[in-house]
């Protein structure tokens, strides 16, 4: 029996055409497009089509999620059931997901038209924002803020969140973050997404275990925490001495480290710049706190380089742009969720079971 | 860059102890026990407690689902809700599994005991029965019926769905089903759970991944299907010809053929002999069937010996047990999710992360 290695580390489960991840170069791509490049010159609507369609837009029509965004009345009774008792807007999103394919009858993949898939993904990947939005709403007493077609995804979320109407520089921030955090390479959300993709199963169920991979502390972090970790530092000045000691007790620096870049991470520099569009005293704060930290880090294990990773910046900017803190980690599954959509699609044009073994290591058994 | 085998097919992922399938000897075990030997002598219970904590009771203490079937109110709130407005059963299964999950807290398994991790497992396993049934009479336009602490587990699975008292028999018969088909190898149901557990993530969140895999096409069969067939057959004098004709066409034959055994699969032994214990002209007419089909099926191709699988002689035994048909997948999630929770402890002891890598495969990008 061939035997995978562990954590089947380095083990290439499938071949992609949606993009990948260059560590050693700090350079990531959707489809033939630097992602940075991407962020900075186009729409996350346009990015959004190009993972869908393979082509950017006008070369294919531009996806369309406006008059996808409003939930179904019967969804929008299971949401708010569901947000009356539960907590958690990811879980209350993985309810509401379920609901909205369920209600609208979007079935096993295996039974859909390509052109059905690709229609299950997007309404499903465009009801995001609104179950989130719904559930903060509802959270707090406010009614829900019904979506408006007319204007953007990045823009429609944060006025249905809030509320109120952003500066157009906090929706560009927050559609560069969406952007920068579409996909990333392969990881276990999105290899969850795949494998329940593969027997053909239901969009929602598929994008379900993704979000349920997502939530679990390893997949990854918690943007909110270098917020607050910021203000607990307070200045610059006093970086240094909070960092050597949270290192002195054993604890990780939230903000630095990443499993694969070698080089500074390329989405962070893009979302220092949306931050420092948006100002202020956070963003000259961020700044001297992340140099004094990277240089308490360059001393603290030789030969051992530790840089900022993308929740630095992200955190700086999704709190300048004015998204509640608590919808840090709902932000990245409005994005996220996309990129699942687009392996899933992928997953499902292959139609192949992923169905691997596994090797009993228990006692032998005995006949009887 | 290693690349795995296509759908990953023979690769070991994970080492476990809660068994495997021989299907050169048509044989398989829980843990070190015998499998089929295991429905014939013991309570689903005591099986479901082996599989929870590596012994048989009275080594251990027999796990006690029946004062755990009860609902939180909160989620029986979003059962009904969702239950209103969504068809399939196991569509409902998932959000009221993850609304239990997220009412009591039962938030991600790396930042809970031992003893929690088990809590949860048996907690949203023994509550699977209450959710369907729940949902079943709801459908049915019926009150739902409570659950009975004091009985076994596939009697009360029997009460609150039909809202009757069942035979001594038919009770056990389901218990035999429920034993045979609690786990089976490895496969992509459990893999998706084990996946998602990998992450550290809660216990729902990998339960409802498995399930939405098992939705999937490609994952499994739909054992009323058989039921279906044997009623459109009538006897065994028209089986020949019915077989002969739908193989002409191309069709599959429900409840024949199985990927791994090449020898009578020996779940199907055991509920044969089970539905033979509740007898009736039912399972004359499914051996007479069956034996004309598998002749048919020995002359077919030759050098393919294609056999009865578990699906034939589960559907009857069902059927006769009086599991309403558009329930037998569900029961099928009343076993499964319990040898899916077994994997997520598995899993969860490990505390190490299932991320594979992928090949791109698509034109080189351009950087910009």
């Amino acid at each position: 029996m061939e035997v995978a290695p562990p954590g089947l580390k380095g083990l290439a489960v499938s071949d992609t055409e949606l993009g990948d991840v260059r560590g050693d170069e700090g350079f990531f791509h959707y489809r033939q497009y630097d992602a940075v490049h991407l962020a900075r010159t186009r729409s996350f609507e346009d990015v959004w089509t190009l993972q869908f369609s393979g082509e950017l837009p006008p070369a294919v029509p531009r996806v369309n999620p406006g008059p996808m965004r409003e939930l179904p009345t019967e969804a929008a009774r299971v949401v708010d059931a569901a947000s009356a008792r539960m907590d958690d807007p990811m879980a209350v999103l993985r309810v509401g997901l379920l609901a909205v394919g369920a209600v609208e009858g979007r079935g096993p993949l295996l039974d859909r038209s390509a052109a059905q898939r690709r229609d299950d993904a997007v309404r499903l990947a465009a009801v995001v924002p609104t179950i989130l939005a719904r559930h903060h709403r509802r959270r707090d007493g406010l009614d829900p803020v019904p979506p408006d077609p007319g204007i953007s995804h990045a823009a429609d979320y944060l006025r249905m969140s809030t509320g109120g109407t952003a500066s157009a520089e906090a929706v560009r921030a927050v559609e560069q973050y969406l952007v920068v955090t579409l996909d990333h390479g392969f990881n276990v959300s999105t290899f969850a997404s795949r494998v329940v993709a593969s027997t053909g199963a239901d969009m929602a169920g598929a994008l379900v275990a993704g979000l349920g991979a997502l939530s679990g502390p390893l997949h990854g972090g918690a943007p909110s925490r270098v917020i607050e970790m910021i203000e607990d530092i307070q200045t610059p000045a006093r970086a240094a001495t909070w960092v050597s000691e949270r290192l002195a007790e054993g604890h990780k620096i939230m903000g630095f480290g990443h499993a694969v870049y070698r080089v500074r991470d390329p989405r962070g520099v893009v979302l220092r710049a949306a931050a420092e569009t948006l100002g202020g005293d956070l963003v000259e704060r961020a700044a001297g706190i992340e140099e004094e930290i990277l240089s308490v880090l360059a001393d603290w294990k030789p030969g051992v380089r530790i840089l900022t990773n993308v929740e630095y910046w992200a955190s700086v900017a999704l709190e300048l742009a004015g998204v509640p803190r608590h919808m840090f980690t709902p932000t990245f599954a409005v994005s996220r969720s996309i990129g699942w959509a687009a392996h899933v699609l992928e997953q499902a044009e292959k139609g192949k079971l992923l169905r691997p073994a596994a090797r009993y290591v228990g006692p032998e058994p005995a006949r009887s």
